[in-house]
């Protein structure tokens, strides 16, 4: 009698040399000891897709999108297959697949495209007999039989994706780290690493930064309540599981602090206060693909309004040239441009039903002398852009307010 | 008005870096720009199969041979990409495919698998829009969609079968040599390159150990009367057309002299002279997949004969397991094993119509006092086996002795 079907994942560091890939296959045979149907999901060995982005970029400053998830994909591909010849050492049976055989079917939006349709039919014939199937992260086909690629982190979204369709009794992600932290442990000497968090939590954690798993798949896992696991490839221990938000969950207020430090604040003097001008800035900004995060607008003085708002350094420069076009023709008098900032962010489902939390975290802020510049909230995360010097210092401060050290009785 | 179609075809030292990347791109786009179609086959940059191999080694002694296809035909996957990056830098419209997108279906015998079909509809309807299209040679799928590779050397074979299919007007061969030469340049100084030579002279050259071209394409290529022409990556000189069998060519006596020096010789002795005997030595090698070359049998002396075979060196381990066996049951008396040797060969159509060749092989031989240890003949061919240390003064004499440095009158 099978257990069930349990998805891993691994990520590039866990198969950057022979000797980690013989240890994932360690690991994977271990679990299919124990009764499941594995299918396991691996990326590029670490370090493989940056020598293929270096090496497009001795030919071409500008590469087509569709040349380069030809050229990116190998990188998967070779994982895959060196994963099965490690298996087949341990006498696991095994199986890898692209995702064109396995049939991950995607829109053609080439180095992000979007997962439309996964076929379970070869992956459940090689389950069937036995063999641990082993598929290609990162990686789709559009129905013209091009290849894709699902974007940074893509193979979290292939692992979420199929533990999805084969309804996986567990899809877990093995990573570098023990798992998800109240902060960044490497900043906050006593963060403490969480047992379990929602979605949501998670989903706000990993687009504030923390690199764990890519913040698209962690909305899709929640949307369809895909049971997750992240945990260490390198240790047995539980790592943090995310699930659905749970009663004894509420009691908790936040469940983890964060700062981000890629960001850039932009903000556009005297805004003349009418309705639309602001709009017509940031349709501007939506049109040339910018991401924009918070956005903050002062209270009118006069006629006039400040408009601020942050966008990825990244994006700084394209966004300097539509905000300089469009003030001109909206009248604004001034922009200023501000890279050293931070973004500090507590995040909890518990705030939703509490009050409180803004001021506790300001007041923590303030004992330590540091200012805050824009501030905006949503239901469960609180987020002040900061001086980029005071980043570290705050964390831990806030970390400490919220005594996030400890863990909380149940 | 197009020009019709012309193959192209660059092996791993053509495509080792990004600037020699970039130089087959500006070659490609000068063809097309003369009117031509052009569809490239590219291998994998040089020195990445090796790479691979040596990844897979380090995980396992015997990869399953699936397993190894998927692996490797990654390596032709990068150069694809990478080329048709830089073709679209000097802004001429391309796009790669893998043998799979093209339809280029093969048997299932994986790491040395044959060419069924090959579909034209995709590599046409790119080619109509003014696209130079680049595949990925050495591999293929199967009918199962399972990735296979044709063997070393394969990308020729790709190359052969889009030409045969599109009915090409030419399939060039870029190498790293100038063309096809009478004699080893680095062993005979004043070796001629010949400026055409026959299919089957070529096959014979090939499949003596002369590594411009795989042995079995050539045989391919002659069997539909695909016109070849091998010539140089880093030269616009005209290199060597391959082509049927033309009158002229029917004045030259011998073609070119080669030496291979990778084979063994195996002597059985006192094999009892009764039918059958030696047909159930051959019928084991051929069991264990032994590639027999030359095979003599000595004039029997009393009731029991000497047979001498030449086997790769790579196979003469296996070679000695099988001859260990069946010397008991069929009562030969010893065998005795020589890797000093080096397979001398005269190859040329004029032999046909030619008597006096052998002779005048022979005689350089002697006056070099080089001995001959076995002698086999075959249409367009003469091939002795001799000492290995005397290979280079014997091909050196031999070349001389026809006069291969000199131009045939016409």
């Amino acid at each position: 009698m099978r257990k069930g079907i349990i998805v891993q994942k691994f990520g590039g560091t866990s198969v950057a040399n022979p000797e980690r890939i013989i240890g994932v296959a360690k690991r994977v045979a271990a679990t299919k000891k124990k009764g499941y149907d594995v299918v396991v999901v691996v990326s590029a060995l670490g370090g493989t897709t940056d020598e293929l982005v270096d090496l497009a970029g001795r030919i071409s400053k500008n590469p087509a999108e569709r040349e380069m998830d030809m050229l990116l994909a190998t990188g998967e591909q070779v994982s895959v297959a060196l994963l099965a010849m490690a298996l087949h050492e341990l006498k696991q049976e095994a199986i890898s697949l692209t995702g064109a055989q396995v049939g991950i079917v995607t829109d053609s939006s080439h180095t992000k495209a979007r997962i439309l349709d996964v076929s379970t039919q070869k992956l459940r014939k090689e389950l069937r007999v036995g063999k641990v199937v082993i598929v290609a992260g990162f990686q789709g086909v559009n129905l013209d039989q091009e290849i894709t690629t699902l974007g940074r982190g893509g193979s979290d979204m292939t692992a979420v994706a199929l533990a999805k369709v084969l309804k996986a009794k567990m899809c877990e992600i093995y990573t570098d780290v023990k798992g998800v932290y109240t902060a960044d442990p490497r900043i906050v000497k006593d963060a403490r690493k969480l047992d379990s968090i929602s979605y949501e939590e998670m989903l706000e954690l990993a687009s504030l930064g923390a690199k764990v798993m890519q913040a698209r798949s962690m909305e899709v896992a929640g949307k369809f309540n895909v049971p997750m696991h992240v945990r260490s490839s390198f240790s047995k221990k539980k790592g943090t599981l995310i699930t659905k938000e749970v009663r004894a969950m509420e009691d908790v207020l936040v469940r983890g602090v964060t700062a981000k430090k890629d960001e850039a604040k932009v903000t556009i003097c005297d805004v003349p206060d009418k309705p639309g001008e602001a709009s017509r800035i940031f349709e501007l900004l939506a049109k040339a693909d910018i991401n924009v995060d918070m956005i903050v607008q002062n209270i009118s003085r006069t006629k006039a309004t400040d408009i601020s708002f942050t966008v990825p350094n990244s994006d700084l420069k394209k966004t300097q040239e539509v905000v300089q076009k469009v003030i001109k023709t909206i009248g604004a008098k001034a922009v200023t441009y501000n890279k050293s900032i931070a973004k500090l962010s507590v995040v909890g489902i518990g705030m939703r039903s509490h009050s409180g939390v803004a001021a506790k975290m300001f007041k923590a802020l303030a004992a330590k002398k540091v200012n805050i510049e824009m501030i905006s909230t949503s239901e469960i995360k609180i987020s002040c852009v900061i001086q980029k010097k005071d980043a570290d210092k705050a964390v831990k401060a806030v970390h400490k307010s919220f005594g996030l050290e400890k863990k909380p009785k149940k």
